[in-house]
């Protein structure tokens, strides 16, 4: 379990920073919207990553706490403050997933070269990072075979639909869920 | 601390049918959307809304369960158990703000008689709820003086921003923050 906090650990600092990184992205976008349903389309996304960064500046020490001071034996299903913790970091493997999508929306946006180039490496980075939480959370919930039902489960399931072709400049297009087609408003 | 959590249990229930209401409307809407980003921006929204259902449908037991089982002395700021449900309770006020602002973001769009009555009797009912919790969570704390500090609690002295001008059917157009002007890209 060292093995994974230590992971877990070098992930949630990246994406602390690419949260940075976009949200001082979004400030003159924000600042400079044209009409009020864009600075809310924006203004909204940046405030759902205010809300994800506040939640990592406590999970990040509680991570490297657990690394630090638990014995492999505390990492147990019967250990309350464990079991908070894999709690804790399943949602922030969907606070990636919704990032990944907020880095997506903009880079439909967001097209001129700078910014679409730091799209799409903060993008190839939080992506990599989801499928390695997403995998390693279902390899520690087997593991220990402790009673918490993953809610999302199912719904992961259908996830591909974030990858993307081979190039890192093309905007996710492909693999999305069947069964969505043609008309309307956005 | 039991008068709270009735009012915590019936705020919680009435926004997962609200959910229920409001993704159905997204549904024929990412089926039908007419370009990837369409898609993406609806199902995106969509599934934020499925991720905070699949925790409402957790937390909606629990608020129960401690209305029930306990007695008021289990409400003390030493008892693990109780500062979770605080703790979920706080993610949970985040979800019914983003909720109010996925409300208003549908609200540019769908601007037809059917979903613009809908989406503002949803969003009148979210904004006030939201306010409740807020207020309730506020005293909560204060009353119990716990070691408990809300990550987000600065953010939150700004959300005025989400209340709007008398007329429900006027989209929130006012009291955003101070300091957004012109010019972009939505
Ligand atoms: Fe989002
Ligand atoms: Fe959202």
């Amino acid at each position: 379990m060292k093995k994974e906090l230590k992971v877990f650990f070098k992930i949630f600092t990246t994406t602390k920073d690419a949260i940075e990184k976009f949200m001082n992205m979004l400030n003159p976008v924000i600042q400079n919207a044209s009409d009020d349903h864009e600075r809310l389309y924006y203004h909204h996304i940046y405030e759902e990553e205010e809300q994800r960064l506040s939640r990592l500046v406590e999970l990040i020490p509680l991570i490297s706490k657990f690394e630090q001071e638990k014995d492999e034996k505390d990492f147990t299903p019967t250990n309350n403050e464990f079991n908070r913790l894999l709690q804790e970091l399943n949602l922030e493997k969907f606070g990636l997933h919704n990032f990944v999508e907020h880095l997506d929306l903009a880079l439909f946006r967001f097209t001129d070269t700078e910014r679409s180039t730091l799209l799409n490496e903060l993008r190839d980075v939080s992506y990599r990072d989801y499928q390695q939480v997403k995998e390693l959370l279902n390899e520690i919930n087997t593991r220990f075979d402790h009673d918490y039902v993953d809610p999302h489960a199912h719904h992961d399931e259908h996830h591909d639909h974030l990858a993307r072709p081979a190039s890192p400049t093309v905007v996710t297009k492909s693999k999305r869920k069947k069964g969505f087609t043609v008309g309307s408003l956005l």
